[in-house]
C-alpha cells in the first residue's frame, strides 16, 4: 500500500477460494512482511487451513496471517471479558501484522475495579492502550485516568439486552470524561489495531 | 397524596405568585410534614425569599421547602463534580422531604478512580446509593461493583460537547454491566429522590 | 460475588455443556444458596434436565435454578397478559433466587382497568411492585397512582406492530407521570428482579 | 373550502394585521358560518380584540372565532391537567367551529384513576372522544377500554424532563393496547378537532 | 368485549391449534356475530381450512372469519397497488366483521393521478375513507383534498429501497397538508378497520 | 470556479461589510457574468442596497445579484404555497445566475389537485422541473407522474406541527413512488438551482 | 408509461413465473424499445435464462433486458470498488434501457486519489456523472470539484462495520461540499439511472 | 494532573472571574509549564486581557494560555476553510500547550483536490495529522490515502443546511474507507489536540 502499511484482505463477502488466492498472491508479492485476512467465515478458515499450511489462523478473532513483521513498541489491549474476545483478538493480530507487540489483558471490567487496578503495572508498560468495551463502555474512562500514553477506544456490540447494537458503547467512547480518548467504529478491532501499531512503532519507550 | 407521600409543587411554567400561593396553601393543609417546590426560576426563588420567611431555599438545586419531615435511613448521592451539582441538590432535598437522610459525595469521577475508592467507607454506610452521572455515565457501573444495596442511576445532560442532551448518559445507565442498576429520566433528581427515600425509610440497617 | 448476591450464569451465547458445567461448579462452591442460569435455549434446558436432576427448570422464563435461597419480603410482578409472560417469569425466578418471594399477577392490562383494580388488595400486600409492560407501557403509571411502595418498571418488546422493538415502552417508563418510578432495559426481567429482591428483603413490612 | 368545511387562518408566521384582514375577508365571504384563526401570538390576539369586536378570543387556546356554526353531536375532550390545556382548548374551539359540541373534561390523569372513573357517565354521553395526553400518554389506552365510540388521541409535548418533545407520547398513541385508537401529530388539537367534528356531526346518538 | 365490539384472535405468536380452538370457543359463545382471527401463518390458515369448514379464509390478508355481522355504512379502502394489498385486505375484513361494508379501490397511486380521479364517484359514496399508502404516502393528502368525510391513513412498510420500515410513510401521514387526517401504526390495517367501522356504522349517509 | 460555474458568496455567518466587499471584488474579477450572494440577513440586504446600487436584491429569497448571465432553457419551480416561497425564490434566482430561465408556479399543493392540473401546460414547457415541498412532500410524486423531463425535489422545513425540521419531507422525496426523482438537502434551493440550471442550459428543447 | 419512459418490472417480491410473463407481455406490447426487470433473485434469473433466450441477463446487477433502445449521450458511472458493483451495474443497465450510453469506471476510491485523477479524461467526456459511494461517501464531493456537468450521487449500504445500513453515505451525499450534487435513495441505482438517462439523452455534447 | 498532562480550565459555564482566578492559581502551582483555558466567552477573553497581561489570547479559537511548554514533534492540522477555523485553532493551541508543534493548513477542501495535493510536502513533514472536517467530512479519507502517520479526524458542526449538527460528519469519520482513522466528538478540537500531542511528542521523526 502507498502508505507503507501491510496488505490486508477483508474476508467478508468473499468466497474461501478468493481469500486463499488473495493471501497467496500478496504473500508472494511481499515476502518480507506479513499479510492479514480478517472477518473470515468458518469455511474460509477451513480452506486456509487446508491450502495455506504456513498461515497462522485464529478462529476467535477470525483472522489468517501469512508471513511475519518485525515489531517495535507495545500495545496493551484491555477488555472486560470473554464476549469482547473476538474484537480483542482481531485487534491484537492486526497490531502484530502492522508492526507492534500486542499484550491482551482481559477480564478486567469496571464492575470489578480491583481486578483492573491489579493489572496496572502491566498496562503502564505499554506505549499505547486500546480499550475494548461493550455495554456502557465505562472502561476507556477509567483507563484514561490511569495512563498518560495514547488511548484508543473500541466500542463493541456486546450487551445483555437492548443496546442499539453498540451505539450506546460508541456514544460513551466519544463522550468520555477522560481527555484525549479517540475512538473507532463499533467492533472495529482492525481499525484500532492499525492506528495503535502506527503510534506504538514510532513511540517505543526507549525513543523518549 | 393518595400514596402517603408529601405534596410537591412543580415550579416550571408557573408564575412566582402561583408558587408562593401553592406552597402556603399546602403547608397549611399539611402542617405536620414538609412541602417541596422544584425547578424554581430565580424570580420564583426571590418571591419565596420575600414572602415565605420560613422556607428553606436552595438556588443551586432550585428548590424551596416549607416544614420538616422526620427521616429514617440514609441515601448516598454520589457524583463526579460541580456540573452535576444542580441534579445532586434537587435529589438530596427531595430525599429529605420524602423522609430519608441524604449524604452528598461529589468530585469522585471515574477518571480519578482513587478519589472514589477513598470514599468507600462513607458509601458503605448508606441504605441506598444514587449515582448521578453525565457524559458517558460510567459511575453507576463502578459503584455497582462496590456496593450491595439498591442503586439508582440518574443520567444528566452534562457534557463537554455533543452528547445528545443526556441520551448518551441515559443509554449508559440502562446498559450498565453491573446487575440490578435501575434508572430515571435525564436530570430527574426529583424522581430518583422519591424512589430512594421510599426504599431507605423502610430499610434502615437495623431492619436487617 | 463481591456484593453478597448469588452467582448467575448468563446463558445466551454459551453451549449447553458450558452451562451445565458452570451451574455445577458454582453450586459446589456455594451449596448454601441458589445458583441461577438465564436466557437458556431449548437445547440448554434439555441438557440441564438430563444432567442436573435437582435443577428447577422453567421453559417459559428460560431459567434453571440449582439450590435454594431463604426469602424475606414480597414482590408483586404485575403484567398485562400472556405475551409478557417470559419476562415476568425471568423476573420472578430472579427474585426468588436473590432472596424475596415473588407474586405473579397477570392479565391486568390497563385497557381493562377493572381487572387491575380487582387485584388491588393483593398488590397492596407487596413490599415492592414490578410493572412489566409492552406496547405503550401504561401500566406503571396507573400502578404508580395506586401504591406507595417502591415501583420498578420493565418495558418489554411486546407489540402488535411497529414499536421500535420496545423503545416505545422504554420511553414511556422514564416519562411516567407517576413520581418515583424507576426502570431497567427492555425485557430485562433479570435486572428488575435483582433490584426488587435487594429492596424487598430489607423492607419486609414488619421492618417498618 | 372544497370539502365543505369552514375556512381557517393559520396564525403562525403571519402578522397581526394579516390575520385581522384575513378573518374579516373570510367572514364577509362566508357570513353564514364561523371562521377560525389558530396559533395566535399575544400581539395578534390584542389586534383582534381591538379591531374585531365580534370575535370570540381565547388566550389559552390562542384562537379567534368570527361568526357561529350550528352544532350537532357531542365530543368529549379529555385530558390530565393544566399543562395540556392549550391543546384541549384549541381542539374544543375547532370542534365548535367545525359543527359539533365540545365537552372539556380535564384533571383526570391516569395516576389518579378514580378521578377518571368518576367522569365515566359524562364521557359515555359523547359521540366521539378525544384523549389529549402528554408524557407517557397512557390516557388513550385506559379510555379505549371504557368507551365504544370513535377515539382520537392527541399526543402533546408536555413533560417534566427529557421526552423527545412529544415523540414519547406520539409513539405511545400509535402503540396503544386499545384497538381502534387513531392519532394526530404532536400538539395538533386543530387536526383532532376537525376529525372529531366531522364524525360527531354525522353520528349524533339518535342516528343509531 | 366490554366495548360492544366483536371478539378478535391475534394470530401472531400462537400455534395453529390454539387459533382453531380460540375461534371455535368464541364462536360458540357469540353465535350471533362474526369472530375474526388476524396475522395467521400459512400453517394456521391450513389448520383452519381443515378444522373450521365454515370459516372464510383470506391468504392475502391472512385472516379467518367465523360467523357474520350485519353491516351499516360504507368504507372505501383506497391504495396504490398490489404491494399494499395484504394491509388493504386485513383492513377490509376487519371493517366487515366490525359491522360496516368495505369497498376496496386499488391501483390508484398518486404518480398516476388520473386513475385516482377516475374513481372519484365511487369514493364519494363512502361514509369513511381509509387511505393505505407506503413509500412516501402521498395518497392521504390527495384524498384529503377530494373528500369531506372522515379519513384514516394507514402507513405501510412497502417500499423499493431504504424507507425506515414504514416510518417515512408514517411521518408523512401525521404531517399531511390535508386537515383532519388521522392515522394508525405502520401496516395496522386492523386498527384502521376498527376505527372506520365504528364511525361508518354510526354515520351511514341516510343518517344525516 | 474551476467547474465553469459562477462565483457565489454564502452570506450566513459573514458580516454585511464582508458580503459587500466579496460581491464587489468578484464582480470586478468576473464582469461578464452574474455574482450571487445567498442567505443574507436583513442587515446585509440593507448594506447591499446602500453600497451596491446595481445589485438586484430579493428580501424573500434573501439573495443579492450583481451582473447578468445569458440564459438558455427553462426550469419550472413548482410549490404549494406562501410558506415555501423563500426556498422557491432562492432557487429561482440561483437558476437565473447559473444560466437558465426560472418559471415560478406556486399555490398548487396536492390537497387541491385541480389547481395543480390547471398548470399542466405551463409545466410541460419546462426543460427541468424543481418541486419544492414541505410537510409530507407529496408534490414531487404527483409531478413525477405528469412530466417526462428531469425532476429535482427540494424538501423544506415548512410544517404546521412536529415535522423533524424537514426530515419528514426529505425522507418522502427519496422514497417517492415516481421513478427518477432526485433530491437535495432540506431548504437547499441553491443546490437544486445549480443542478437544474446545469441540466436546463444543456437541454433546451430545441436541442432534442 | 405516460411519461414516455420504457416499462420496468420490479422483480422483488414477484415469483420467477410472474417476472417472465410480465417481461414477455411488455415486450410484445412495446417491441420497439427495451423492457427492463430489476432486483431479480437467482431463481428469477435462471427462469429468464430458460424461457427468454433473447434476454440479456446480468447476475451481478440482478437485471434482465428484452429488446434494445437507441442511445444518445454518455453517462459516467463512477465507484470505488467491487462491493458497489451491484449498484453500478443496476444503474448502468437502467441508463442503457432508458436511452443513454453508460461508461463504468470502478476501483477509483478517494483513499487512492491518484487512481481517480488518472481517469479524469474519461470522466470529462461524459454528459452526466453518477457517483456510486458507500461507507463515508466522499467520492461525490471530490468529483463535484472536478466536473461541471450534472452529478448524481447514489449512496450505498456498503461498509466494513456499523454504518446505519447506508444512512451515513446518504447523509454525506446531501451534505456534500460540492454545489449542485443531487442524490437518490440508498442503493437506488435504478432511480439514478432513470434520472441520468433523461438528462444525458437531451444533452449530448453537440447540443451545446 | 495524575497523567502528567498540563492543567486545563474548561471555560464554558464559568464566570470570567472564576476563569481568571483558576488560570492564576494553576499557573502559580505549575510555573514550569503552560496552563490552558478553552471555550471562553467574549467577556471572559476581555477579563483575561485586563487581568492576565502575560496570557496569550485567541478570540477565534476562544482560548487563553499562561506560561510555555517545550515542544517535540509536529502535528499538521488540516481543514477545508474559514468556517472550521475555531476548531482548528482550539486544536492547534491545545497541541502547543500539550507539548508538540502545530502546523495549520487550511483552505484545502476536497472539492478543490489540487489545492490539497499542493500541500502534500508540508503534510508529509508531520508526525501526526489532524483532519478537521464539517459537512460530509470527506477530508480524512482523502488524507488517509496520502499519509502513513497517525491520523485523527475531528468532525465539525459546520454545514450549509441540515446536517444533524455535525452527526453527518461524525458518522463519516468513523466510516472512513481509509484504515486506521480514529476520531473524537463533534467540534472537539481540544480532545484531538491532547491525543495528537501525546503521540507527536513521543514520535519526533528522529525516533524512528
Ligand atoms: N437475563 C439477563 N439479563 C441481563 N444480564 C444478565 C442476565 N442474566 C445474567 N446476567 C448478568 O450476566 C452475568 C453473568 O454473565 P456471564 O459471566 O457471561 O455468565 C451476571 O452476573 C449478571 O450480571
Ligand atoms: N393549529 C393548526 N395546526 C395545524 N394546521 C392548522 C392549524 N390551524 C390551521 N391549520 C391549517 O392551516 C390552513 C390555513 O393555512 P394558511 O392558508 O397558511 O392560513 C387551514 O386550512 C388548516 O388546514
Ligand atoms: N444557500 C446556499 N446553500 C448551500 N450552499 C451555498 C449556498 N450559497 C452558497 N453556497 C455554497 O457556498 C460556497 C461559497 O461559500 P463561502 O466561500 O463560505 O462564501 C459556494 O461556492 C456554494 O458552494
Ligand atoms: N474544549 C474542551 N472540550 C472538551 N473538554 C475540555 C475542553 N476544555 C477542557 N476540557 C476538559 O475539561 C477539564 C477541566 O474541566 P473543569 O474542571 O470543569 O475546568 C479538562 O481536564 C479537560 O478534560
Ligand atoms: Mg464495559
Ligand atoms: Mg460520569
Ligand atoms: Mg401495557
Ligand atoms: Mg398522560
Ligand atoms: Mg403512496
Ligand atoms: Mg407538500
Ligand atoms: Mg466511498
Ligand atoms: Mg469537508
Amino acid at each position: 500500500a502507498r502508505t507503507g502499511d501491510p496488505e490486508v484482505v477483508f474476508g467478508q463477502g468473499k468466497t474461501p477460494g478468493q481469500i486463499v488466492a488473495a493471501l497467496r498472491a500478496l504473500h508472494e508479492a511481499h515476502p518480507d512482511r506479513a499479510i492479514l485476512a480478517t472477518r473470515l467465515s468458518e469455511d474460509a478458515l477451513a480452506e486456509c487451513a487446508e491450502h495455506l499450511p504456513d498461515a497462522v489462523l485464529d478462529s476467535v478473532g477470525r483472522t489468517a496471517v501469512l508471513g511475519r513483521t518485525e515489531t517495535r513498541g507495545r500495545v496493551a489491549v484491555v477488555a472486560a471479558g470473554t464476549s469482547d474476545l473476538p474484537v480483542v483478538r482481531e485487534c491484537a493480530t492486526t497490531i502484530a501484522v502492522f508492526g507492534a507487540e500486542p499484550d491482551e489483558i482481559v477480564d478486567v471490567g469496571v464492575a470489578g475495579i480491583h481486578r483492573l487496578l491489579a493489572q496496572r503495572d502491566r498496562i503502564d508498560e505499554a506505549d499505547v492502550v486500546v480499550a475494548v468495551a461493550g455495554m456502557e463502555a465505562a472502561l476507556p474512562s477509567v483507563l484514561g485516568g490511569l495512563v498518560g500514553v495514547p488511548l484508543i477506544a473500541v466500542p463493541t456490540s456486546v450487551g445483555y439486552g437492548w443496546n442499539l447494537e453498540g451505539v450506546t458503547a460508541w456514544l460513551a467512547t466519544v463522550n468520555s470524561c477522560a481527555p484525549g480518548v479517540v475512538s473507532v467504529n463499533v467492533d472495529n478491532g482492525f481499525g484500532a489495531g492499525v492506528a495503535a501499531a502506527r503510534i506504538a512503532r514510532r513511540t517505543a519507550r526507549t525513543a523518549e
